[in-house]
């Protein structure tokens, strides 16, 4: 893709509404535009973006054997009035008279509707556990809507239900979405860590918040150190190696200023071990046993005869937030230069010749090497335009490929100036760069 | 996937509040579950289809230098104030009043939104032609919404915008996007006529509408019946070979009822080649020239210095309302069977073993074939359940997996009963199936 022929708009100066790094960038490099008040047209540099996370989330629920499916938009009114939630909502919910003057409301979330899909369509313990997901866009009429994407009211969000016959079957849900969720924020380069939560509005007794450390975070974090040094290696999609999972994190104390208390931190961690810093909540799950299947309804024949309401958890990631979250976490400000983790990269790697009038060579240039890399399905951006080079390799900086070809005056014969960002630059044969950028695509 | 573990509910009996086959076989099969008037939840098996249609619809806009982006779904009201549109579009536009009182909308078309991106984001003739789309959420307030997802009020649609310098590049991108729809239903399996269309509230010049035929179809057809014999077979994306293409299928009479005129048809198309009949709309593509650019007031500089406004035109196709409309197309109501084309089908393949109480030995050999279909990435849904044969098998010819593996009693060896919905079984060996279903996937 020529950068002269593609929407990416891109601004000159940091527009002065942005108050954090991930909202500036966004508007510099045209990833976004605001369209009203907290509400955001994603152009195509954003759009890539957040299409590869959303693959990333959809590929790591499909793994724990969650089944895809889509609730509208636009939610009638009645089934809030059964959970008793119509009313608590309070004003972020966008409510909605339709035509007929039907009371509907644009969903903030999906306890209730899921839960009548459930009712309607399960009857026997037989076919539990379920797990339902979908990826959907979701309003909250937040009063003041502020960071861009990070705080806004339409919004794009995985969420996920579980339904089980009893509070061990649930908790064994629980707990795959929990592995669930530490797979997919690896796989987005980030360091997420569960900590304890409160359950707020959602309502339940069991509930963990994942955090990705960033100074712009509006959670304060209280944890011990170690934390940071797990993983969910080796951890299988069963029973016990779940549970193991799960009491290897608590183990250590980590929570946000909700959960915190002074003298329980200094009891439990050492002084050395001790951090206090900011984070962004990326994910969120809850355990809440019958709060909804009760009051909506929603029970399974058991085996001996009688019913019972079924046990439900409910699971979310902030898929567009994520875009915001991962520039927070990775964007080096003071010498504005983004590194997007290969993954979800909007390209692989661009390719920038130096170009002058009448001298169409390092174009020439640009284009085989790219048709070599396309072949090898490395995705590339050429920056053809011929405006200066230093400025040329800031906007690239700015893009945020991972890996950049550089054509200068000096490039000739087979080796080529090649960069992984954020490094030094290295000569090497075309064949050299195709091998390295596979191997990173594969691992990710 | 065994169908003891899926998310698909099955109903015994046709509801009685759907009235065409395409909203039967639907709720039927659980690929949707109504959530209010006009407004549907979709389950797993209709979710699957639909992503599949999506897939292909988002290719065909990739291969034509499309770019995706995504809109929000809630729109302010000012631009559609400027384009004049806010009064005129009546009681089937949803309007909101968010909480602090501002009036907003539910998109149902983005002409506004995105002609608004495009003239704070191109300011030259450079950077021409621009073709943006997204594949979006809308939402239409019918006072009579019916048929299911075919007549619904939130649905789901690729709507695609082209930007160009003057009227011969404007036709130029017009006819990319004629193509583009001729390949997207041709790979759906659907014969899908370009019919000349009245430009409705979208207004504006030339205009074609897409449509297949039905005998359920709202659309009275006309037509010579040679169009159907055409196809866009070696078009190049190229301007004149673009043109040939239009005019190939425009030297053959076919309208809809709004633009039928008896003494033209007649006049125009021998007796032999009149067809009169019903169909279904998948798409419509419309030129309107500077109606939105001017009096939204989005111009480039030219050449010369001047500036001028941008031709526009827009393009949608009904992703959601496809699945209905494939089924329309596709669907034997009589023998209740159901094939759907490989290239959106939810599954290639159903594997129905006959299982007896206390032998496993057929449900084994289930699971053996699916392992080697898996390998060769075929998608399987296993019929698990106890239940008789012949409902087994009723139940997989609903769900519509174009190819069948039969597991009875004779099976033996290494033959298997296998049979391409609609025709005779034949025993084939897995390595020859194997191929037989790649080689459909290849080609589609």
């Amino acid at each position: 893709m020529y950068i002269s022929k593609s929407f990416i708009p891109i601004l000159k100066n940091i527009p002065s509404e942005a108050k954090i790094k991930s909202h500036q960038l966004m508007l510099r490099v045209g990833m976004i535009k605001q369209s009203s008040a907290g509400i955001y047209s994603w152009l195509p540099l954003g759009f890539k973006i957040m299409k590869k996370i959303e693959k990333i989330v959809r590929e790591e629920q499909n793994k724990i054997g969650a089944q895809e499916i889509l609730m509208p938009t636009i939610q009638s009114s009645d089934i809030w009035k059964e959970s008793g939630r119509y009313e608590d909502y309070g004003e972020e919910m966008l409510r909605i008279k339709d035509r007929q003057n039907r009371e509907m409301l644009y969903g903030p979330t999906n306890e209730e509707l899921v839960t009548d899909i459930f009712r309607s369509s399960i009857k026997s313990y037989k076919s539990l556990p379920q797990l339902l997901y979908h990826i959907q866009w979701k309003f909250r009429d937040e009063i003041r809507p502020r960071f861009g994407i990070m705080r806004c009211r339409e919004f794009y969000m995985k969420d996920a239900y579980s339904f089980d016959i009893n509070d061990e079957e649930a908790l064994f849900s629980y707990n795959k979405f929990f592995l669930s969720y530490l797979k997919t924020f690896k796989r987005l380069n980030l360091t997420a860590i569960p900590m304890a939560a409160d359950t707020g509005p959602i309502g339940g007794n069991l509930s963990h918040e994942f955090v990705i450390l960033a100074e712009t975070g509006e959670s304060k974090i209280y944890a011990d150190k170690r934390i940071f040094d797990l993983n969910s290696d080796g951890t299988e999609l069963e029973k016990n190696s779940l549970d193991n999972l799960r009491k290897k994190y608590e183990q250590f104390y980590s929570v946000t200023d909700e959960k915190f208390d002074k003298q329980e931190f200094e009891k439990k961690v050492s002084e050395k071990n001790q951090i206090k810093t900011k984070g962004i909540e990326v994910g969120h799950i809850f355990y809440f046993g019958d709060k909804y299947s009760k009051s909506m309804e929603a029970s399974v024949d058991l085996p001996g005869g009688k019913k019972d309401y079924v046990k439900m958890g409910s699971y979310g990631i902030g898929v567009s937030r994520l875009v915001g979250a991962i520039i927070e976490a990775k964007y080096d400000e003071k010498n504005e230069i983004m590194k997007w983790p290969i993954s979800v990269a909007p390209y692989d790697i661009s390719i920038i010749p130096m170009i002058n009038k009448n001298d169409s060579s390092a174009l020439n240039k640009a284009n085989n090497i790219n048709l070599e890399l396309e072949k090898n399905n490395i995705e590339t951006i050429i920056e053809d335009t011929d405006e200066n080079f230093s400025s040329k390799i800031k906007k690239m900086n700015l893009i945020g490929a991972p890996y950049q070809i550089i054509i200068g005056k000096q490039t000739d014969g087979d080796l080529l100036e090649f960069k992984e960002v954020g490094k030094d630059s290295q000569k090497l044969k075309l064949k050299e760069i195709v091998n390295i950028i596979k191997k990173e695509k594969v691992k990710n």
